[in-house]
């Protein structure tokens, strides 16, 4: 019987305003062509499927930014070095906004799949990227969300301040690594577009396309229970999914539902792992 | 033309109280990291994936434990003998809170794929670890719902009461092998959630999120059919997946379906076991 | 480019009563384990998977043959003669309901698998086993709906009266084979239960269940549309699929839909078949 | 990090009438047989399979010919070679009937697996194939939606109009290539009857039949949602698919939907790229 070689957790400090439930961290992973292009460099030659990835920076991008300032609504935005690279108006144009900037990863290569050395390279050259753009990130995304404890390490050696890649929980805590704490903020699997939308012959990463109305469906009946429960609704984005009309307009209608409760609160996940790793006692603003 | 070498099966003494139509066991098998980690120790780097399963034992088994005892609904508990040794909260919680516990191999792997020797000695490793909590299992699920001969055998071997693996009828009946009799309960791929809900990039054992409320609506129409042609409804939950917040209200709405009807009883999987190898004639308790 | 043998066709004879629109032949497949011992015979170990399919013989085609005795409905059961030599039941069922019996193979394996002295056996070796049941079967239906042109010569050279395995129209037409002619009765995968419901987790067939009233939903608009333009719905059923409570429900409601209409009108296959061959200007009996 | 050699692109000029908001192009891609045949030659043998898309020219193409013609809506229709060679009453009927004809490829081999010299002759033969029947195309479709950059340039060099392969839009633009001007205007995998209604046993490229009901919600939702940002709303319909009769009627409604409203327009592909490529100024009639 194997062993498995979990990180330390402990209790956040309050990290929901007074009478708070839910707070809904919006999350937009910018992936563009990297998810691609790290299953094989041939698939450059790929036209069409790296046409449909580039509708992210092209369009989707500032159709979801569209719609959240609209809503006035605060947004975690997690961009790859490669992204930030190929489309410096992603970065731009999310820093400018006043949303936060976090990355994910430099190439999408998954963590689970690189070497110790490999995983380092690559949150050392996602942050040294975004660096250049002016953006100090604070917090991370595994690719495909395939964390590995190295990679995890390191992210605390490098004095971020959060996680968004474990899913053992429905409600942020707080991981005592070696090399310092980090905010763990979890997404899931049915709070992410990509289940829902995504649809290229190659390679095989999903093909299976339902109504937005479902995926509304599906987010709002979340949303709903744990306003019961209590607890961290990580919705997680692509523009190159949900930036399509009908994708941005069930996000609309999702925040429209959010906002008519007075238990459920934005946030950026900054602003969460902020205070869950802030003193226990520390006030939260109302 | 090969031959099938089915065990002897016989009628079933009556398992209904008086003029029931349906009796639904809720049954919720535990199995935690053990599915994964089965298709390989490197998966044990898998931080992610795993966490996605460690969700059940950190806090989606005590989700629908609530929901099971705000409802006041029986239910029996399938821990392999690995969630057993890796998280023992969760047979504790199971025991404390009065629900039946029973077992579901020792390391998730199928009977099917094992030797004879390999499957006997993960039902003697799984009966041996719960014991040591205290736990006298009487039933069994086999991992994936992959029995073999040798295993359905050795559990009669073992005295053990019932199995909970195949699908040949939706009403329980008796199998009398060469070690002894047990009580089949008819478990059925329609009433488990993983075939709704699970999602994980590797290993490729699922990639489908539906929203709950579909589920709801799969699983009451079967309450309600069963209801005109009678039927043992065996309902499978899984706490990775079915304690996520809006799933578990998807069960409460089904349990509340379920008790405005006169007509359907929930049990355990013991209790329908001893009522269905009781000798003929004997009363049902209603 | 390569050049396809495409099998001569012609127009039918009047086969729909007058003012009809739309017949509906209810098909029913009885497969039981063959689709998967025809894979490899090491699942004939796989205890689970087998009594997933059993469940059809012992208990779901009865429950159909219920719904269709009640509603009086008509129908064609095509049963592999490996299913007639394990279940003989399944034959003497149908033969006593009054059924018409027709044939599937023997094996289930894909003509288009098989040599060409493989397809006569399998087609000599089914048609001889229903005849030790006094069965005299006219009527075919390839596994899996992989038909092969020498099948479908070997089925006109044993004087079988139609096949009802290819899918270029949805109104029954002739073929004029080498061997003599034949009615072609055009079923469709949206119209076969095994889509929308299949699940074991080996052999990889089958991997989506979904609610029976989706189904119903699907069956019902095509219903519905075939009354502007007129067809044949060949509705295809497996008993140990459809034979669930909830999903016999789902065809019994379709029956109650399709027999509120004046112009729709059901018949047995080989009822469409001698209407389909019969000279022109035969009479059809209202 | 290997770099992208994205063609370069410009603004189309202004492509929709006064006060509109989305222009609706139907397409209907004439595949019948060639995406199997291209999967290998041993495939003209499975007659079920053929026949499945042989449904397209016998049936299918007719039906949604209808529906267009008496809801008085243009539309292109894309063929490829060997479906003009094998089905010549296709190009004829779409001819006739007054439709746009444009090409999708000689045999329905993808351009990215394809070499420089194969992706120029599928081009030439097509062109040469529909040029015997009249017809002088000025769009094209890559099979597959697998376009290659040597394709692109070669729909240049050959003087075509316009592509419509790419994703990274929903409006059109102008592609400046080496050789010329091509228009682009942008399908997507959402609004394409594939990934909805597809389901063939091998080879395996979609295996997933939902109801018309449920694609018309899907098409419906974009629709809605474009009237709102703008767009183009290129819809791809395949006869042996969307040919059956209920989703013919799915199709129906989505054109009486978008019938009612006064922003939306239907237009061939050819009538958008001459006025995308148009001088700048140039009025559009209304």
């Amino acid at each position: 019987m194997i062993e498995i070689d979990w990180p330390e957790r402990s209790e956040p400090a309050p990290w929901r305003r007074d009478g708070g439930k839910v707070v809904v961290c919006v999350t937009i992973d910018v992936d563009a062509e990297s998810p691609i292009l790290a299953r094989g460099d041939h698939y450059a030659e790929h036209l069409s499927t790296l046409s449909h990835q580039a509708f992210g920076p092209r369009k989707g991008l500032d159709r979801l930014l569209g719609v959240l300032r609209s809503s006035d609504v605060p947004a975690t935005i997690f961009i790859p070095g490669e992204t930030a690279v190929r489309w410096p108006s992603t970065v731009e144009a999310a820093a400018e906004g006043g949303y936060e900037v976090a990355f994910h990863g430099f190439s999408h290569r998954h963590p689970v799949h690189l070497s110790a050395d490999e995983q380092r390279r690559e949150v050392d050259a996602a942050i040294e990227t975004l660096t250049r753009f002016g953006v100090d990130p604070v917090g991370y995304r595994a690719p495909n969300w395939e964390m590995h404890s190295v990679t995890l390490e390191h992210l605390a050696a490098r004095g971020l301040r959060y996680d968004s890649s474990l899913m053992d929980d429905d409600e942020p805590y707080v991981l005592s690594l070696a090399e310092g704490r980090l905010a763990e903020l979890p997404p899931h699997w049915s709070l992410d577009d990509w289940e829902q939308y995504f649809f290229v012959p190659e390679p095989d990463i999903g093909q299976r396309i339902v109504p937005p109305s479902q995926v509304l469906q599906l987010w709002s009946e979340e949303l709903e229970a744990m306003r019961r429960w209590g607890g961290l609704l990580v919705l997680t984005l692509h523009p190159f999914l949900s930036g399509r009309a009908s994708r941005a307009r069930a996000l609309e209608q999702f925040i429209e539902l959010a906002q008519g409760y007075d238990d459920v609160e934005f946030a950026t996940c900054d602003e969460i792992a902020r205070r869950v790793l802030a003193d226990q006692g520390e006030p939260i603003a109302p």
